[in-house]
């Protein structure tokens, strides 16, 4: 059925080849700012759109499991933003029509605004507080940025799952979390 | 294009007749119960299937207005349930197979179980604390229920909605609660 | 615990009088056009807010059920919309900032718009082709809206909620459909 | 702030590290037929937990994306399951309460049954016509497992986000997809 070039070892080596490359354009000091910020705030509120929105959500339940306090912009158990809290915006171009109008209220409300995405010069630039720039190509069409042979922004989306992943991992390093112990703070019914 | 009988008015008259006829048939009693049980939780979770979880995430939210932390089962924030918690149940026929099998571990978990539901003698009732009846037919047919010339089960779905509004509202005057000061626990970003 | 003024008949009575009440001021006019709309286009998509759009979430899977393709903003398998299509806005004020983004998007396509919503005069009405007006009191304070004892904008989400309910309930009588046959485009897996 | 061993470089490498580890231990024959039988398939659906539910959404996403008509249990246009469908369950242990009932539920509908698991041996076992066997640690302790240095099943989450991503890159590939016509296939509202 799969041709040798077509082989699954064929395409997840091509997956994990471009993730490692787009995660060593990272700059790991725009890292460390996202989570020292993500340590100080009384809560975290993230935003994004579609797959973009899926990765956000995985980075904010384990951001609850070990101990910051998160939630999805739209959860029934949203509460109101305020001056000591994170709003985290996931998107690629920097234009995507609702985090961008989110990210104008929760400046409103003097919320800091986090921002991962890969265009440095977008519309969410005058208000972000801390940018973490993962330079792959999404629909915009940046000169500086790696390409893509997968589809649609798949990479952007993969990266960002691994940067939360990696963020959580430095947060339970570095405040020496006892592993074990977060089992308590997981959700039990299911 | 509408015949007078299949008129807008006519529609929602025959809605909001059964409703009103359903609703004078649940116990007061029971409800006040369900009323004391969510006051005195530390924390609420709601489970239900299709539109009936959606009739308690409206709950859930007013709930959570009100000062009562309500999650939903598969919240990005769902928190590990304990002894001092409710699971409140929404199953018409109160045998829905995720509804029961969360109840089931939530018991386990020495949580206190509420259901809301048309049918006594369900599958949930030997877990249930307190039982709110809805007399409507939903799949099953029991013979003491009201039927309904609405499709599937809306009008238990109706009901439920329009009860946990009322539960809402019973407990804003029973505590008195300042509603101005309420949209300070309100999502403020959209 | 509870006293008679605050008994559980009193409150479910008093929002059904507010519900009977705002419904009775709905131009029926409206609804038709809104089902005669809803009939014709290929597919379906709704946007709101907060328990506005679980009143909408209600209704998209009801009209799911009798056959008309429809859609969350927002789903897992939201298509693109066209011009064939139409995007059906909750919104009381009519200024919500995501929806009426997303209004201006489908517009962009071509799309029709439809917007429930209390106030005529909101920044939507230029958008809007078929405006359905439940006049109760959301956020604003318009002069000739109906007003409500119970917080936030309970009376604007139950009337949604209803109307939406008795738009599907024209629509079943309207074509003649044979109810019982439904369940086979009801999900069967919980 | 952070040591040098606890720097992003360390932490994302140890994380891509590890899935590169458990995406060489997955047999390619159990992904090609995995491959085979969503090409087959009329309708998909996914069911999972918490952050598992998460990748498969990212997968259901992408499906639809190419051709393939996906739902997430519970979702509002969730159609009724046939014995033409398929119903993919992510696991670990294969013994989660919710994915297991509703895989006993679809069974019943004669529908084919995908599992991605960790655990072979599972409840999940006999109701399965094509398990994926991601050999990662997670909630059990099976001897033939790699560990994983990450909290909780990050790493079986991972993989299960990347398997997806790969397996649709198959598809593409497999069936020629000109990539540039796919977004018309993608949600253009937000």
């Amino acid at each position: 059925m799969v041709t040798t070039t077509n082989s699954f070892e064929n395409n997840y080596g091509l997956i994990l080849d471009e993730i490692q490359h787009a995660m060593e354009l990272i700059d790991p000091a725009q890292v460390e700012d996202l989570v020292k910020m993500l340590l100080a705030a009384d809560k975290v509120f993230v935003i994004g759109v579609g797959r973009v929105m899926l990765s956000l959500k995985a980075f904010a339940k384990r951001l609850n499991h070990i101990g910051i306090r998160t939630f999805c912009v739209g959860d029934i158990n949203e509460p109101a933003i305020t001056e000591r809290d994170i709003l985290l915006v996931g998107s690629g171009s920097g234009e995507s029509v609702v985090p961008l109008s989110i990210a104008r209220i929760a400046r409103r409300h003097n919320a800091t605004i986090a921002h991962i995405g890969s265009n440095p010069n977008s519309s969410l630039a005058p208000l972000t507080d801390v940018f973490v720039r993962i330079p792959v190509k999404t629909k915009l069409d940046l000169t500086d940025e790696i390409q893509s042979q997968q589809i649609m922004s798949s990479l952007f989306e993969q990266c960002l799952y691994i940067l939360g992943d990696t963020a959580a991992l430095m947060i339970v390093r570095l405040q020496e979390l006892d592993v074990a112990s977060l089992w308590q703070y997981h959700a039990n019914l299911e």
